[in-house]
Formats: C-alpha cells, structure tokens, sequence
C-alpha cells in the first residue's frame, strides 16, 4: 500500500454551499469518500487534512515527510499567495500534485499565478471532484515511476 | 434585530498604541463600546471578532453564513494579501462593508490594492473610529433594502 | 451651523436613467433633497453644485474656500483623469470626504485608481444614494474633531 | 429620416490648418457639407456639434438623448483621456460610432488607447474626411439592424 | 476596373456558426456574396481568399502585388499575433484596410494590439458583415484618391 | 462509444528525441499506442492527428465538430502563441482538455501563459504520457456528465 | 516688439494661498506684473490668459495663432493629463516654452510625464515666478534665431 | 543584561533536512544554542520563538513590547509576503534587524522584495547560521547607540 | 564537407522588392549564390530551404538532424514570434547561428526580442547579405571547434 | 562676485560636431566664452570643468563644496545612469540648476528620466547654448534669494 | 593572517559632511582605523581602497585577485548601475561581503535593486560604520569555512 | 589601407581567467594577435585600445574620428548601462560593429537589452574570439561599400 497525504486548503470546507456553478454541488465529505474509494483500487491509503491556517498546511507538509510517499494538495486561495507553503514542499521532497477544482487558467489574473507550481511535479485543475481523482492516479505513477528508478 | 458579524483583522489589538497621528487614540475596546451603543440606536446586535490569524477570519467569515445577515470588516494587512478572506466572503454571500480606520488609498501603493473589495458591496475608509459607526449604518440600509425587495 | 459644499462631478445629471442596476434609480434631485433633509438633522448647511465641465469642478472647490468649512465630492469620472481636481482640494485645504454611488474598487482597472484620494481625508464608495448621507456624517466628524483640537 | 448627432471633439475646428499630412487638406466646414450631403442620400438628418471642451462633449452625449437614434463621434484627444465622455456615451445607450481622421492605431502608444472604444459599436479611422462618410452608412446599418429586431 | 484582393484569416469560415451574438449570422459565403454585389456597383473587381494558414495569409498578400491596386484584410487571429502577415503587407506597398467583423477595441485585452495596423491605411471594426462592405468603399476612395495625386 | 479526437503540437513528432529528461523516453507512436489501449477501456474511439502546422491544428479542430464529442489538445508550442487554436475551439464548443508532458507553469515565464486555457475546460501537465490517459478519463468524465444533466 | 501669448493653467490663480513652500508667495498678478515689467525690458509684448479649463486653454492657444510670435505656457495640472493642450500646440505651430514653479521632475510619479513636452521647443521648471521670467528671455532667443535664419 | 526577542518564521523548524546547499547543515537547535552562547558574551539574554503561523508571529512581535529592547526576525516566506508581520514591527517600535540564511537578493525575483525591510534597521543576508550571531551583534550596537543617545 | 541547412523564413522571396534601404538590393537568389560561392571557399556543402510558413521552418530544422551538421537560420518575422521554431531547434541539438539581414536590435522594440537567441549559438545582424557570409564563416568555426572536442 | 561652478559631462567637447540640427553649431569653447561675458555681467565668477568621466563629475561636484555657492550641471549622458553624481550633489547641499541642450522631454524614452532631477532646485533645457546663460541667471537668483532670507 | 580587500565606493570619502542622520558622523577615516582595530582583533590583515570611478573600483576588484581571500565591498552608487563591477567581482571568484551604511532596503526604489548581490555570498546593510565590522566578521567565517572544506 | 579602431571595454583584461566556458580560454593579448593577423589579409591596419573606464571608452571613441574609418567595439559591460558611449559613437558617425564573445541574448534580461545597439551598424555575438574576427570583416564589407557609394 502507498500511502499519500491529502491536503485541502481554505474554504473547501464550504464545498457544495459555494458557488455550485464554479466548484460543483459535491461537499468535502463526499469528495473524501470518493477519494478513498479511487485509492482502495488503486492501492493507495490516505490521510486527509483540511485546513483554512496556512501554517497548518505547512505542517501538514512537514508532517508528510515522516510517513508519506507522495502528497495532493489543493491549496486553494494560498496556492496564489503562500511563498511559505511552498518551500514547505520544497523542503520535503516528496513527489507532490496540485489539484484544483475549478479550472483556474480560465479565470482571474491572480489566480493564474500558483507559487506552488514551480516545486509540483505536475497540475491538474478544471474537472472538480474528478480533479482529485485524477491526481491520485498521477500521484501514484509517479511513484511507481520512481521506485521503478 | 439585525444581526451583524463584525471582523477586525491583524494588529488591531494594539490600537491606541500604534501610530496614533495614523490611527487615533482610542483602543479596540473603546471602538468596540462605540459600536454597541451605535447597533443599539440602529436596531442592531453585534458579534465582534479579533484575530491576528488569517484562517480565523476566514472561519468567522464562514461562521457568520449561520446566524449573521451581515458583515461588517476590518481585515487591515489582510486587505492587501489575502485571497482565502476574498474567497470566504464570496462564499457566505452576506453583504459585506469593507472598513478601514486610515485612508488607505493615499498610503503606500501596496495598500491600494485591496483584494476583497471586488466581493463587498462598499468601503468606508479615512475616518478613525467613525469608519466602523458608518459601516453598521451602511450595512443596516443594505440589509433593509434587501429585505424590501 | 456648519457649512458644507457638495460637488457633483459629470453625467450624474444623468441619474436614475443610467445603469440603474449600478447606480440607482434615485434622480439627482432626489438625492440632493435627502441630503438636505440629513444636513438638517445633523446641523449642517449644504450648497451644491453639479457640473459636468472639470474646470468648473475646479472652481467650485476654489469657492468652497471662501465660505465652506468642508466638501463632499462625488467627482465621477474626472476622479480617475482630473490632476486638476486634485491640485484644487489640495490648495483649499478644507477636510474633503470622496464619494462613490458604486463601489468603485469592484469594478475597471481605470475606476480603481483615484488621482483625488491622496488630498482627501476619507472615501465612501458602494452605497448609491445612502453614500452621500453617510459623507455628510463622516464630514461633520472631521470638523467637529478639527474644532475641537 | 434617421436622426443623428455628429459630435466633433477639440482641436478638430483647425483641420485644414492643422498638419495636412496627416489630416488631410479639408476644413471642418467642408467635412461637415459632405456629411450632409450623404445623409439626404442615406436618409438621415444630422444635428453636428463642435467643441473643444470636454464637458460640453459630455452634454451633447446627453442631449442627444432626447432626439437622436444614434450618435458618430470623433472625439479626437479626448478619445485618450476622457472617462467623461465614455460614462456619458454608455448612459445614453444610443448605437455609437467612434470616427478618427488618422489612423490611430499606427501613431503614438497613447493614441493607441480609446477609452470610449468599449462603449461604442465599432470603429472607422483612417480615411480622412472619408472616415465620417463611411460612420453616416456604418450607424444607418446599425440603427436600421436595431430597428428590424 | 480596380482590382482588389480580399483576404479571410483564420476560423473565418466557420462564420454563422462560431458565436452569433458576436460575429453574426451570416456564413463566408454570403459575405462574400454581399461584397461581389457592392464591388459590382462601385467599380471593383475582386479576388477573395479564405486561408487558416499564417503562410498562405503571407503569400496572398504577396501574389496581390502581382496584379491588385488595393487589399481588404480581416487577418482575424493573426491580427494580434504575426509580425509576418505585417511584413508582407509592408512589402508589397499597396494600400490595405483592416477589417473586423467585431469590435476588437471592446474585448480582451490581447485583441486590442492589431501588429499589422502600423503597416495598414486604417481600421474598420464592429459592424458585421457590413465592416467588409465600408472597407470596399474606402479602399476604393484610397486607390482612386492616391490615382488622383 | 464516445469519440475523442486528439490533436498534438509542433515538434512531438520528435518525442523520445528531445529531451528526454524533460519530456520522457517514449516516442508519440508508443503514446499513441498507449492512449488506444486506455480509450478501449474507459468506452471511446479516437482520431489522432499531428501536425507542425498552426493552420491544419485550426483545421484540425474545425474537423471535430464533424464527428467528435470531445477534443484532447496538446498545442505544444502554439499554446503559447496561437490566438488561431484558441478561436477555433471556442467556435466548436465542444468540451476539451489541455495537456502539457511537462510541467508548464515551472518553466521558462512565456511557457507559463496558455491562450487556449480560458477556451478549455481544465488542464493536465507534468505527468509525461500519462498526462494524455488522464486526460482522455478527465475528458470522457465531463462528456458523461454534459450528456447526464 | 514681438508679440507673446502667456497662457497660466488650472490653480494657479490660487497662488500665494497654494502650498507657499512649494510655490512661493506671488500671487498671479504680482507675476503677471512682473512679467509684463521683464517684457518692456526685452521688447516683447504680452497678452496674459488665465484659465481654470481645458477647453479654454485649447482656445487660447489657437487663438494665439492668429496674432502672436510665440507662446509661454505653464499648463499646470492639465501638462500630466491633456492631449487636447498637446494637438493645439502642435497644430498652431508656434515656438512654445514651457514653464513650471516647482521643480515637476521632482515631485509625484505622475507630474514627471508632461505630455506638451514632445511638441515644446523647451522648458524651465523650478525656479518660482523666475521661471516665466527665464521663459520670457527663452522665447525671445527662439523667436529671433528663427527670424535671423 | 539587554533582552532580545528573536524570532523564526515557517519551514525553519526543518532545517538540516531542506536543501543543506543552500541554507547549510545546522538544525534549528544548535542555531540557537550557537546564539545562546553568543548572547552570553556580548551582555544580551534572548526569547527564542518559532512559528510557522503567520498570526503567531505578528502576536509574537507584540508580545515584544512587554519586555525585549530589539527583535531579531527571520521571517522567512513571509518575508515577502506578510503585511501584517511589517505592520506588527511598525507597531512595536523596536529596533529589529532582520536576518536570512541565505542572500535572498541572488534568488527568485519574488525573493527579492522584503515587505519588512522598510520597518526594520538593518538586514543581514547570506551567511547561513552567522547571520543570525552578526544580527545579535548588530542589534546590541544599535540598543546602546540608542540609550547612549 | 560539412554539411550546413540553411532556411530563409517568410518574406525573404521578396528580397529586392521590399525596402531596399533596409534590406538591400540582393533577391534571395543572389544571396543563395553568394552563400554557395563561399560555401565552396570554405569547404562547405549547403542545403538551402525558404518558406513562409512557420510549420515548414520547424520541418526544416527536424530534417536537418538527420543529415547536417549545423544550421544558419533567418527567421525573419518568425524569429520574435515562434516558440515551435524554438523548441524544433532546441530539440535538434545542432550548433545554430541566427541571421539577420537589418540590425534587428535598432529597429521596433517588438523586433529586439528573439525567441530563437536563447537556443542559438550566436547571432548576427545588421549586414545585408554579409551577415550570411560571416554566419556560414561563425558555423564552420563552431563544428570544427566542437569537432576538435 | 558669487562664485560658480559651471560643470559639463561627457561628449560635449563635441559640440559643433556631434548632430548641429539637434545640439546647435557653437563649440564648447564658444559656450563657455558666452557664459563668462553673461556672467561678468550678472555679477558672477564661474570655474568651467569639462569631463568625460563619471568619477570626475562626482569630484569636481565635490570640489564645488569648497568654494562655490551654487553649481550649473549639464551632466549630458550621465543624467539618465548616475546615481553617485545625484548623490554628489545631494551631499554637498549646494544650489544646482540641471542644464540641457536639447528638449530632453522630447526625446527618446531613457532620456526623460533625470536621476539628478530630484536633488537639483531646477531645469532648464532645450534652448541650446541659450539653456546655459539662463541657468546662470537662475541659479544667480536662488543664491540672492537665499541669502536674502 | 587572512587578507582582505577592503573597497569603498562613490561619495564616501564625504562621510561625515554627507547627510549625517542617514550616513552617521563618522569620517572615512574613522572608519578605516575601526575596520583596522577589528581586524587586528580577528586576524585579518586590510588594504582599503577608496574610488569614485567605476573603473578603478573594477580595477581594484582585479587586483584583489593577485593577494586577498576575500572581499568587503561598500559600492555605494555604483551598486545600483554599474554590470562592471559585477562582472569584476564574478571573475575574479574571492568571497565577497556587499555591505551598505543605510538600509538600502528601505530607501527609494532604486536603491532597492542591488546589481553586485547575486554575485556575493552574503549583505549587510544599515548598521552605519557598524556594518563594516560585521562584514569583516563574516567575510572570516566565510574564507575560514572555505578552508575547512 | 583601411584604419579601424577596436575597443575593448571592462574585465577583457581577464579573459582566459574569466568564466572559460562562457567566454574562451583565450587571453586578450591572443585576441589582439589574431585579429591583427586576420587584418593583414583583408587590408585593414588597427589601433587597439583597451579600458575599464567608461570615460576612456568614450574618449577612444572620439579619438577614432580623428585617424580611423570604423569601430569595432566590445563594451562589455558598458553596453548595458552606458549612455555616454552610446552618444560618442552617434557623434562621431563612423560605422560601427558590435561585437560580445558570448551570445549576450540567451543570457541574464539585463545582458539583452543594447544601449549602443540602435547607433551601431550591426551586431556579432556568441562565437568568442571568432566574434571579432568576423567583425573586421563585417566592418571591411561596410567600409568598403560606403566607398563604393
């Protein structure tokens, strides 16, 4: 089993209340469950993390280091702002995929920057909940891909 | 009774102490005083929140969704960097007053930009103490106007 | 009684017939007679002048210095064009409160830039019709602040 | 017969004088007798006004109001500046024809920017006296579009 | 008998189907209907090509050296990004009208930078089908005033 | 069965070539292979086309509004620059997904600004040949649910 | 004697009120005096204008084509914002100096830009009432340079 | 003895383990002991705190006030981030020197620009853990020359 | 021999025809000529493609890596607008020099960016059809250096 | 006898050679004769430096301190890259008037911008040799004005 | 005994006259004779340069190359402009201390941009005379660090 | 015999010690041989200067006006931030080559941007000391044709 630290950023506690056009009508809890279905197929188990603290989510990325082989992470509205999380990525050196709901190239000019992107291994953004399941599948590639190195 | 969620933002705990030729003399509590009496004249009941962390805004912001109808805030440094506190209160969709006790458009440049003015419906900014006063009045002729449509 | 100039900057003759989705359905004149209705209640004495020309904005504000102990001014579009508008509150060094109908920091690029609000002490912007009311009690705080230092 | 005001901006009262090279050898009387000429052939009846002042721009935008069904306009360097104009074009919501003699589009960076071009419905520069001739047949298409919806 | 080469950028010859609201209802085909009809009455001839190429855009113009007094282009995409349709039209020296069905000036920032309007007579934007048939007329006015001196 | 057409870019003709530290070892016809194995399995049909060419890339997708229900588009290089690519998959309107090899947004800056992501409904990059399977599962996700709702 | 237009732009019949450190203690008929004292001096004969308005300024400037051999003109606030100013200048094709009380190069970002500048012969900036003085001197060495060639 | 609060912001906690090239090999604990023992020679005694939570570190600053004489800062990402980290140190009015492992001026452009270098006296940059024993130094010179005064 | 591609971008069959003063007198066959005589001199064998399609310049280049040693190249127009081109030589790996006729770098600002220099060996600009002699002379010398590795 | 340093930078021991329809026919020589009659007649005493060197401007700066009551700079090329002649005169506190030849405001881009603009009182420029004679009388006027006070 | 090349910029050789609430009251000369002291202190021998040529100081950084381990280097306005010093420093490949009186960080926005720093192994700035001292401490620690290597 | 100047500009000096893998191993002093050898036989004589003071290379310039019939010149550094030699080479009006060992346009934003470029003929870079030599050839062609004229 590969384990894989999931981590939600700000505000996706409101998933299904917030702008349902935008975000879809899932709540976080089913985005979970799902989530946690896809892995038992795939062969991964995870440990999931929400938090609206940016320094929680660091930790939440230090705290991978000691038992993950790779992170998904949706940042949220940090994604475009925390240089901190970042280096927080950085730092562990884990394989790590960015996830994002909506498809945020499509959107406003502040969200078209991710200051995380440059320390991902890859993004994945535009499908909604799918999004999430998406990047469990590359997530877990990578890391076969790695192991097989 | 109308009730208003009021949210002030990081280092607002030192007023009376900071700058006064900036930012008056009188502390947080003595503000807070003025609002009370000011909601009691207006038909309003206050919940005022302080926090010097991000995520707790945004977790005020989000706890108002449940019994405020609406939001009177002073996000004062989150203003100009926070996305997470912009992405909550459009998520809540309560109306929303934007404060600021100095005139922030005649400071340094990185103060004119406020990020969460795009999802408030006004901002009130320049005038101490007073700034709050006229934003539970202009929240109140927002709520009612609502509710008369 | 304290004396108060308000100006009203170009197509706000136009009131009520444009975009009343963004600003109102309130004609000018309506506006003007709450106003005076306000002034009365707070012990203020208005004198109010619409124009559309920036030069006469200009001398408006030049004329305030002879009688007025303080301006309210709405300068719709030159706010964001009139260096000219600026020099004038600035040479008149009377408390000056910039208001908005629409909240100006919603909305193009060029309406969020305003060349007028480093010589003002504050800014009310977002409230249609109800901003005028609160300026006025905004401006009557400022004088009575200054009279009382 | 289509009624249309034809609003001249500053400057525009020197052509002939005013460097030929670019602007051609006509004077604006000339321009003015040739737009007639083809509005008795296309249908149209004009009222044409001049003025070097922004603000009387503004108030032939608002007075057309109340007669015309369209508007061509060369606002001439206003078209660079003028937010006035551009707010009094868009409050009519009369079908708009912006008409420059030169090409703007290959002069200076800062001719290169119509702030009024957003509320038109399109544009013709380049061609001269010409320039207005093909405006008088571009807005008769567009009021008639209009007028067979 | 003036001979004029028409030129169609790309996606052109998807009009009627791409966006309606914006480019109109009218296909390729009975644009160029429409602009044989006009041509006929104004003393043209024309030649029209239709190209999703950037390099067949480059050689049409090229090939109207060889036998046109004038060119109508609508470059469409190309327009905002190919330096060489610019050079072509630079190279031949044959007075050329930019045409755009919609009025580039009112949308995304990217369509408002035309690279060949510097190397163009002038610009006719905003009017559908109807753009094409004032560029005919005022290419027309070009070659028989440039005939004239 | 639900038929994809997928388009790739310039120079993937030379994948397996070109830096394979970057864009991985396998060539465009093992990824070819690979992604009609996956379309097998997940219920689709593809049409795969290649082409250096921005044109027949336009052409490309004109086609699929012929026949297809869904676009996979790696525009390489065009991504960047084609403003062509992006008008023609807003004129099909049928749902597509953009795929990068590597990760684009932790590249050089121009590759960090996609023109056809606004047009897209999501993005998947940095995954290698992988990014295309995921791809083509995000793709046939969002055609379901279009055809459930 | 040669005949001069002085051309006194927005705010400065303010001066001596206006900000005296910045722009000494004349008023503008003290300098105008000593304008038209300097004057006899070097044989040149002045008309003064003073207008708070663009429009005015455009005119004053045409109106100097008629019947003067040079211009002086401190632009004020409308030197940073008008184009209009700018085309009368170029157009009327007189020697024109362009004077400043302050030192404008020292001063705020905005008042750095003087869009007269490009079609002025030259300019003196910070010297108080000295500078039209200079400007005087200036434009009479313009003039007869241009006389003896 | 003189009391110094000194300050570490997010990811420090894992150093030693991130990119030893560039922020070296020491683990937070012996940085501070190496400052403890530093501190002993030169008359200081020092607080130590870490946090990767921005709020933390504003109330980290506040809590200054009470009892230190100067702050040494290494905010890390929020270095570059936070305006209300600087907002805090503004407030206290400490002498702060702000200190970086590594020479944030030979690294990403976004490392580059310190939000907090405005408020504070000095920085020290580059250096790996002496930094931090030359900001203690640099701090104790700047609390005497201060009481000297 | 050495065997060198040589590829003209678009435009450059007009050689002669477009802007002498700029580019010389010389058609395209002449400079070829030119090219081959020299070619002879200094024992190289040339294999020369023009086109004005950007898709066919990147052909050009892939089919180079199959039998040339080296590469000069104009891109003309294509050269500050290709990423494929760019990408097409990078991925090729031959040692490449870039040509242009006009001193490029004294010429518009959108014709001093060079997509292409970054993976060139070097460039030369500014001598007609000189600068193809001197970069067939720069190329010889770069393979032979990398020869004698 | 006021005493000045009159201080010319780099290629101005070119004038009369170097572009005459921009920078006038008189020689340097010729210049600093016109200065030294103007001066004997305003009452003042001048010390001319020439230098091509940017370490020397900053001494002879320097050197005014000891003897002179004002400077004349026409720092040529230097105006627009030399902050350690800005900061030379900043240090030295003596009156300065800034001199141009040409229009510099006229010119290209890089020439606009003065980096000693802000530490001189005033600027003269665009009247050629004229510039210089007027500066010395300007600066006459501020050395009287200051003693005066 | 390590050595070390000491050199001072532009406009120090005024320390003490210049400015002293920025730049202290120290001479040069003071601080020559306290960076001598300290040396003694830490074992370091100095040769200390003073230059304000731009050439001189690159000559001095080469002549470093022959003796010093490592470099303190106060390039005062030369840091801001000058790509020669930078390249000085990189070539001759010695450990390099950039340091600053003042808090460069904090001053205008062109002192913000260091060209030397990404070309030194550490900053300290803003401690006055203080600042020199450090930097000979950490430039020891650094040639010291080295050597353990 | 053709006279031509060459102008080394700062840290040349060092070449060989100097970054091999960027600029060569070759020293300055076997440049020099070589391009005088090359010289011999295509008939030119040369001066060589070499500098790392800007003044000097303005200078050298000049002095080229008295004896040479061409530059080549290496400003190095200086090409970058030197205005000064940009208006010595315009002045004196020789025909001038550009020469950079490295391929300046593939390295750091700063090395790309010319200050010399727009005033030189054309422009070598990337080929080391090859560079140079093909400059002599260029500046011959260039010479030679001028002679022709």
């Amino acid at each position: 089993m590969i384990k894989i630290a999931v981590v939600h950023g700000p505000n996706l506690d409101l998933l299904g209340l917030r702008e349902p056009a935008l975000y879809g009508t899932h709540t976080l809890e089913q985005i979970n469950e799902a989530m946690n279905g896809e892995a038992k197929q795939i062969g991964a188990e995870l440990r999931i993390t929400h938090s609206n603290h940016e320094g929680e989510i660091v930790e939440a990325v230090h705290d991978a280091h000691q038992w993950a082989q790779g992170i998904v992470i949706n940042a949220a509205a940090y994604t475009h702002t925390s240089v901190a999380i970042r280096d927080a990525i950085e730092a562990v050196r884990l394989p790590t995929v960015e996830v994002h709901l909506s498809n945020v190239h499509a959107r406003e000019a502040f969200r078209q920057r991710s200051l995380i992107a440059e320390v991902c291994a890859g993004q994945i953004s535009g499908f909604g909940a799918m999004s999430y399941l998406l990047a469990l599948r590359a997530l877990m590639y990578l890391v076969r891909q790695a192991a097989a190195e």
